[in-house]
């Protein structure tokens, strides 16, 4: 597939508009159901069979789930399955990933990946709690999506089984976390894990609770009655408001001229003769809703969730629509009291759900930054606000360059920055830790040093001292400073630079999501990238033409 | 390279073949000094120009390490420096590495790596440690040796800096743990070690103690006094026993006679035409010496560490040598009872420096044994003798089979496996913990409860109930069923099956060590098999040769 010959991809959808899913909500319970059109991917070249999935099948489930937090919050628990009568999910189709070129794959599969990592995330810190009901085989990425589910029951017919067989069929691994959540998540023995994973037809009934590879198995003909009961139990639990009213995330305006990008908060100027992206992100315009009705009634328009929005769609599109631009300038500006005001809204707030909900997207959209296959620097020049939430754009960064002091014939203070609560421990990475406590490492007395100075204006002097910024040239210094250090950078080898950012960014614990953004899908990368797999006679290009994968019998 | 084409590689050594490396004792403190005859590289091709090293370096430095431990337990400190002039050692030799295989290139950081694991466990665990006094630029793997250190010196002069150039310079990663131990182990700020692995030149003098990168800088004169005062503090607190007297490594017996590879305790029989590898583990043939003073008495000789060496002399030979054997099947023979009364003996005396390195060495191999990019099954079958020490070999596995019952025609007694003291925490995983800790993940308290059985001969019918073995066929089955499990696994692609049992191997938690061999090792294993590296106009490729590296500038 050459990617860059067809259309762009667009993240932005709707229920109105899904092909391949139903979203259909009956009091506290939601059933989400996959039906997929086989006729209807992405791209031309592949038939969407057997409930296998692409990107644009993908696009739809994130959608939902992210719709699901904010315009339904009176649910509790959504019951994943199957609109097909024969099979539950495929997984990811085949084919579509033998035509498609290297970076699609890894792009493909890490996007699915926060698709379900956001399902956890659901059910775990929103109480919107995700179980599956397998009502047919279930393979692959189809058995990876109910593993990102709490709950797993499955029919116990002739037909239905659980099954990872993507090493004995196609000579790649479960790449979207199925691996790390078979021995980390439901803890699985590893040897039974070796055999489950080197099984092509799976393991079916009452060994599959047996081995912990699904909590329950039931009579087909029950299957829907045993998710509902289930479902009300996390109904029960959850804390989410049985009577409160969604808010509407409306259509995203976006518009797309030449390399600029342009949304409400965030624009983005694409340098393709430079190779790299400026971001700049605008605070708030205004002071923040005096109150929580005022602020669900901005919904949408509300600063943060306006930001969270717009920078998940932008990181999405440079991801999949600009694989050549290899380096993330990002800018802010504004006022720093009015994203402190914001803040302070949010944080004052924290009871109310769509106040939570904000956070959550905030810290998904953050996390999504980090784990991006692009270098960022950051940019704190006179009129930036990298302040409080904002700030944690130059913490994300892989560098910062502060300017000390103003510029010449510009009148405009000098640059500060800020630090506020949210820095604190409100937008976790991947590893668990915020962005200041993976900084500080070294001297974790330091966050704690640190939160005696919130609120307080930071100068060049001051923000390297406390240790936020890398490097604070002069004005004289600065613009060679920052232009060779661009230069350089969108110099190097871009699978270099991938791998370096992904072993520097996450010091400190790993947690499954880190596992899985690390290990695993270096692991997948690589693999990925092996004759034996995508060679000419490799186990994935020769799917479905009767052949079987030949391969290089060396060890590596 | 077509590693095939050469002669094997024997990782067998001792000081008075050492061609680049000096070891001299003095006192409480040892120095080895690296200085790499340019023209006695391991394979023709390259010269060992600037300290720089190849395989035949790293296994001189591996056999020091190890005889530093046993040969001289008075050794309290170790100061690693360099014998050239103007250099402290440049890294890996990238001629070598461009013209090598990816296997090789891949097998040969993982011995590396092991390397410098085992420098950071003896300074750790075995309180002889290590320290590094740089004197001369120190780049690249230098300075991952250095990074392995527990002190690093650097002379404060216009000549000597550290540096990790591999980004810039060759489009790889430094593939020797730099990246882990960077951000994990010195925890340097993560913009500052981004900043410093894309800087050629690297950091020097006062910038590099305040980064973190080395923790001290002295005048080039006082180097070695430096080296010598810090060696003292280490000297000081050190608990290994000045007056003590080591036992000599004597050269290891082996015979390799076309496909069958003999030791004393170790057999393995090659089997190319099947993929495999058969290895039998004899355990001891007589009772373990009756105080301390005999167990020194018999040095080498002592079973568990000759099954030490032994067996880890033979999982680096299938590694280096056998490539396309994927698959090791490991049987054992002998009496539980005297594995037993070894492991007591062990224990008994864990006080003693002398069992405290076995025990060590023991768990070094293991892990060794775990990292491997191959298939392992264990077959216990009658006459076996997986207990204690030896049953690690059956936890170590990826799935093992346990004949239930007797043989027809077989009169000896079913197998049955037994449990001893050391399964439960003397050889932890790189993950930290025992591997049946890492077994029962989900069920933590199962492994107290198999404490209670330890010394009990469990059956298959009791070994399946306790959760120690994954199959358990009758006499009728066995055959078929083992056969089929081989058949397969040596069928799929060596490729997956590594992505994969790197993934299923270490649940749980995370170490620097379970980094390195993940996290880092995967992604350098992608980004050696790049075009952007080895592609013809890969920077590997080209280096040296005047020209740049030319990179398809696609992030992935």
């Amino acid at each position: 597939m050459t990617d860059r010959a067809q259309a762009p991809v667009d993240f932005r959808t709707d229920p109105s508009r899904y092909r391949h899913w139903t979203l259909e909500i009956a009091g506290r319970i939601a059933t989400l159901t996959m039906d997929v059109r086989e006729d209807a991917g992405l791209r031309p070249g592949y038939e969407l069979k057997l409930n296998s999935y692409d990107l644009g099948v993908d696009i739809e489930l994130y959608d939902a789930v992210q719709r699901l937090r904010f315009e339904h919050p009176e649910v509790a628990a959504v019951v994943v399955t199957s609109g097909k009568e024969r099979i539950f999910c495929a997984g990811a189709n085949i084919r579509m990933l033998g035509q498609s070129s290297h970076g699609w794959k890894v792009n493909f599969c890490k996007f699915t990946n926060e698709t379900r990592n956001a399902i956890e995330e659901a059910s775990g810190e929103s109480r919107q709690v995700y179980l599956c009901a397998i009502n047919g085989p279930c393979a692959g990425g189809g058995y990876e999506l109910a593993l990102a589910t709490e709950w797993i029951l499955m029919a116990d017919d002739g037909n239905t089984s659980v099954a990872l067989p993507e090493v004995p069929l196609l000579a790649v691994l479960p790449g979207t976390g199925g691996l790390t959540r078979l021995v980390d998540k439901r803890r699985v023995r590893r040897d039974r894990a070796d055999v489950f994973c080197t099984v092509e037809e799976g393991v079916k009934g009452r060994r599959a609770v047996e081995w912990g590879l699904v909590d329950e198995v039931v009579p087909r003909s029950q299957l829907e009655a045993a998710a509902r009961r289930r479902a009300d139990v996390y109904v029960a639990r959850s804390d989410r408001p049985s009577g409160a009213r969604g808010i509407a995330l409306t259509p995203l305006a976006r518009t797309i001229d030449g390399g600029r990008i342009t949304y409400r908060q965030v624009t983005c100027e694409v340098r393709r003769d430079q190779g790299l992206a400026e971001i700049t992100v605008s605070g708030p315009a205004e002071a923040p809703p005096a109150d929580v009705v005022a602020l669900h009634r901005l919904g949408d328009q509300f600063w943060p969730l306006a930001l969270a929005r717009e920078l998940d769609d932008l990181i999405l599109h440079l991801r999949t629509n600009e694989e050549e631009i290899g380096l993330w300038v990002v800018r802010t500006t504004g006022s720093a009291d009015l994203v402190q005001a914001h803040d302070r809204a949010l944080e004052d707030h924290a009871g109310d759900w769509l106040a939570r909900e904000i956070r959550l997207y905030l810290r998904r959209t953050l996390k999504r930054l980090d784990v991006s296959s692009r270098s960022i620097y950051a940019l704190i020049e006179p009129g930036s606000c990298f302040a409080g939430t904002l700030l944690e754009l130059a913490l994300a960064a892989d560098r910062s360059y502060m300017l000390d002091g103003q510029r010449e014939g510009d009148a405009r203070p000098p640059a500060t920055v800020r630090l506020g609560g949210p820095n604190f421990g409100a937008y976790p990475m991947v590893n668990g830790l915020s962005r200041l406590a993976s900084r500080f490492l070294a001297e974790p007395g330091r966050v704690d040093d640190l939160k005696g100075r919130v609120g307080e204006d930071l100068d060049a002097a001051a923000a390297a001292e406390a240790g936020l910024v890398t490097v604070t040239p002069d004005d004289i210094d600065w613009e060679d400073e920052v232009r060779i250090a661009i230069e350089e950078r969108v110099a190097f080898s871009p699978d270099a630079l991938t791998g370096m950012e992904a072993s520097l960014r996450f010091g400190g614990p790993e947690t499954i999501e880190s596992k899985i953004f690390a290990r695993l899908s270096a692991w997948q990368n690589w693999i990925f990238q092996r004759p034996n797999a995508v060679g000419a006679k490799g186990a994935l290009q020769v799917y479905g033409t009767g052949q079987r994968g030949e391969f290089d019998r060396r060890r590596a």
